[in-house]
């Protein structure tokens, strides 16, 4: 059963605990369970993390290199600035699929801009906990159709 | 049972005979079979309209305001350059998820931008025929969480 | 009696029936109709054109050429980004009148640049259904003096 | 009977005795003249005032504060540059119509953008004389409705 | 014997109803009369269309695509801002050449940037009526050379 | 006992008058008895002056040159436009510091720039009335450190 | 008693050893030193921490969030790129000093802009360790008449 | 004997009080009286004006208008944001000859755009007290040789 | 008979020697050879100039200013930056066609703006010898039409 | 023997592993032993450090400022973004040679600007291992000449 | 008797010859003799130069650097982009006085920008032929007084 | 054995001559003699040039395509803004290192910049002397790896 990892960038440990008008009062932990419980349903096998540091992301993505077969990735607010994390993403050749609960465009001016984007497979903005739900669909059609 | 419209945007028409390296073998036909299909599954009528007309997907979106409950919307080349149709999706009221078969943001600089993202619910690009059939999987949790 | 062509840009339709908090609950006929019979106490005929294509727009303008003594218009979403419309006025040689129901500078960024104010003996903002009607007083006022 | 201030920025009281091509021969006395007689149609009582002084304009603004009914203002070679100008005009909360003589959008660049407009009722541009008499109008109008 | 598409954009129409200083006195009528002409001395067949829709343009180009050898397209106001003629011309993997009546280099800036000329054959520009008769020099012996 | 410049730019002799969700209830007179309060306090005489002219907050400046110890500036509208007072802060070589009531970043983007900053000895933004008693303090500190 | 975070951002540690000229002799024990000092005298306990890394610094603000009843803060090097930091003070909801030693206007171009200052409720600047005192004094100012 | 307006921008008045490593040790009033004597060499009158006020500067160049010859004018700080000084020039039809005492292209980048140059005769920077003293001798020149 | 200028900037001369994907095997003397031929068909005398320094281009247009009728010129790397090639073309009043062997608009950003084109009577690019072959013809055309 | 730092940035590790026709199939491993062998054939101790987190790099810099005698660093992602890493290299006072194994410049525009190589001693891009080697050389010579 | 150097860049050999109504009558030769004679009246001994080639300008600028007092230079259409000639005058340690004859910021906007203000002792532009006449004034005065 | 052309751009030549505290003492000729010692030590033929004319140094470096295994190169101020250099390094398909003295990303913005590094094998800044034989250095191992 190929493993699929969910990686949450900066700020997400505190989801459901911040701003529910924005977020929703879904924590983190609920993502995970549902992420899991879907994964089951599609046969991959899904674990997550989650750092607020931006080297312990790219630590997480170089281990999953040779462990996943795919990752469901929330940058945060690193999405705008990080070419590192950019770098790590092209560095190991897996599918990545970007995705974000708030629909970044209707934000501030600065979060328009994705460094992350250009090297992911696809990307899924705006449709809340949905957005991580079929992240997670669609990646693992990715991963079907090209064995 | 709720009505979706899937509204596609110039040159999908021709999907599937033009360059298939980039594109896909996929016709829009094709694609609108498996819409249909889907929308049978997840409980939802759907029906679907081309146009190379940025008028008459403004017409579309109009008439769509009283019938459907919401829109699946590829806008092509429309997406980088239209304030007409971004003030029309405002102007319906209607939840709509903009939906791109490439991943936009690994193409021309001017294809970063998109004037109808930001009065859009959702997002999702770069996953083919992936990204109007979880398009309409995200619409249809939408419309049911917000009924 | 010269004639006026009052021409609505896309969306306009829709007005009274949209965003009323935004735009008012006059409809497009209600500000037709205070057109015509503010026309009548000025001494010229006024009739009203709306489309949500581009081209139509220009089709109407270069009709107005050659029976119209002069246009009031509302270009909408267009006001920003057309070439074409700005030509088509450039082309026609009548007086036109730019006219927006909002006050397009208060919102948002790429609603400050207009591609047609320019080549337009005159613009209005921001006076609701008064900026229609003012601009057909400047447009009469206009066409005497030039005679 | 309510009182309407007509302000006029720098360098209009050379209106009239400098560039008639571009300007017309009508000097600021004489728009005076036919702003007084118009607001006695219209049932206000116009005075006006001229400045070539930044804080003179905000000064006059401030005054207008507990006076005025609304403004008809001209800010000329302010409009472009002057956060304190539009600052004096959100800070008294009357309805303010900025008018301009010619058509600023036809001429440089740097004449493109106001600073004055965002915080304004509305604004008219370009219909010489008009555009005072039918800011005036424009604004009688205004204050009528909100009473 | 080829068949080759002349495409006029927005406001073609107009040509030698208008301006005739800047544009000439020629009209779109006699312009592709001339083509016809050059059309049968280099042995190719010519038919012309004009449209002010810049949904019609996609159109005309599509149909292109399976009957013509080649297009002769001046774009018009449409050339610096549509996305959508872009890709309908990458799509339709015709030659394209892209032809200007005045020197677009000499005007406002904005007339400067082409969305056009990366995806086209070649383009040529200010030489009136002749950029069109070159053009269709160009792009027939461009036909030739690549059978 | 040293004396102290307290000097506010234009509009702020509005303030408790206007817009108290933004700015609170408190008038300037009411900010310049709590700083004379605060100046006796630290040992140094305070004396304060406004005006809505550019060229009569610079005169004050040249003023505070030979008889003052220091100033503490709130430039309001003329922050970010005002190469003159910049001018004149860097001619009168008396440390100067620059304070803001609401917090200039959380608002308009062209609030976002100072052209002041750069030639004061500190500033301090986003604290209300604080803003002005805390910049006393520094200035004071600043004052007797440099003796 | 309430307690205060006063936190460190990169290159700090080294405060005192590194060019005096710019920042002083002072270490950032010895500034650590007098806030608590200064705390004691407000009422207030504060406890302090530096780190060089952006995500600690995140986690140390998350951590804050339920223990402290503000922060001041100096982002270092963070405050011109780190949306991360960012998005962590606008999710602990609690109020946040941003403090600079020198005055980051009159460096390099690069450091003119904040991404932090928007999200805290002031900034202080230019006043070498009185940009730390004063920030702590207005914060609990702020506290106190918050409650 | 034809008369000249020499006129002085803001903080000029300061001139040779405040850093005399940039500016020279000479006092404005030192400027006059060479100003003067050339005059009488070259056989015009020259009078002599200073003020901070944007405004009274404008005034300045109104009442010259009619009574003066030309101008000589060292705009200061307002040389690179005033549009209405230089409406002010552009409305009285006489030669203005701008100058600078310092190289402003050797300085901040802000100061190497001038709203003024472009409706001056001519302009004069770097040269200090000369740069005075050849703009009175380009100015008489210039008027001998349209007169 | 006529003489023309065929002129070709930096590197030219190494064509058909190196990158023959992009450029063809022709070489710089063949386009001079059928530029020739085809003069002599079209009946005018072409002679041709090569050079590498910018002022030798300039010192070439000068030479033709009194001796040639015209300019076939492919300004080569001095297309997007040279002011005083412009200036050059500008001074010597001759109708000059500016031509690019290759699209210039599917290359690099810093190649898609000519300093150039706004001085010439028209542009041809991207037809390789073509875009010579047709300039000339085009220039011929111009010259008689001219006459 | 004085002591050299060899510190990679993110993603390094990672060397030879991924990519090898950009990168080569040197490991980092590998260019670390060539390093050390190089370092002892110029006479001093080199050893190497990678982090994939900005934090651990700046510490790594600090360690470096009492211990070594310089730094060869390559920046890897960081290299674009980062004030912090900027500021660590100015703190410590000695001389750092940035190096990159890839032609930075004839990759991404976002790659072409670097916030590091301002404040180093020198730059080294574009030849893979031998970047690593000529900076160790480069930077030996350094040492020794302000020794 | 101190030897200053007239330079004229490229394209003023044509002076006189082209567009009068731009540059007047004066040729060339007409400027260099007015030079040479007023080099008489001052005590210096004026030698004149022109080259269209960059190169030949910055040769004739490092043989001036042993054998002259300073320099007069107009550099044409190299004004706007030469570094090289930036870095000539740079390294020649010479007073070069930089002058226009028509006024540049009257022109287009690539016109504005200066690459050689910045290391000039002075600039004059707009005067004509008094450009050269003041400048070499300007120059003749600097040296005496840096003597 | 192998031949290497050092190529110096514009002001090389007076190295040594001028600004000893930016560029050191050596002389032009004395970092060639380093040169061809170096090469000697590392088995190839060095010859160098010098040039201030932009096209001389294009002339060489065509030259150095049939003769030369590579070219050091120091671009001067030409790095910045040459087109048609770039052009020549790509047309003659041999390996070029681009080397300068002084590091240009410490000096103006207008120098961070090259047009040049983008077609070189590698780039070498900052270094003195050693950017020139660690360039020479780097470029004979380029040529032996890829023999």
């Amino acid at each position: 059963m190929p493993s699929i990892l969910v990686l949450h960038g900066p700020n997400l440990n505190l989801l459901g605990l911040r701003e529910p008008g924005v977020y929703g009062t879904l924590t983190m932990d609920d993502i995970n369970t549902k992420m899991i419980e879907l994964g089951k349903e599609l046969g991959v096998e899904v674990h997550c993390y989650q750092s607020n540091h931006e080297g312990a992301l790219i630590d997480a993505l170089h281990e999953a290199r040779t462990r996943d077969a795919g990752v469901v990735f929330n940058p945060g607010g690193y999405t705008h600035t990080s070419v590192a994390l950019r770098d790590a993403i092209s560095a190991i050749s897996l599918p990545v699929v970007e995705v974000h609960l708030s629909n970044v465009h209707a934000r501030e001016e600065f979060r328009h801009k994705s460094m992350i984007s250009a090297v992911c497979a696809g990307t899924i903005s705006g449709l809340g906990v949905q957005s991580y739900l079929l992240g997670l669909r669609g990646l693992v059609e990715k991963i079907k159709t090209t064995d």
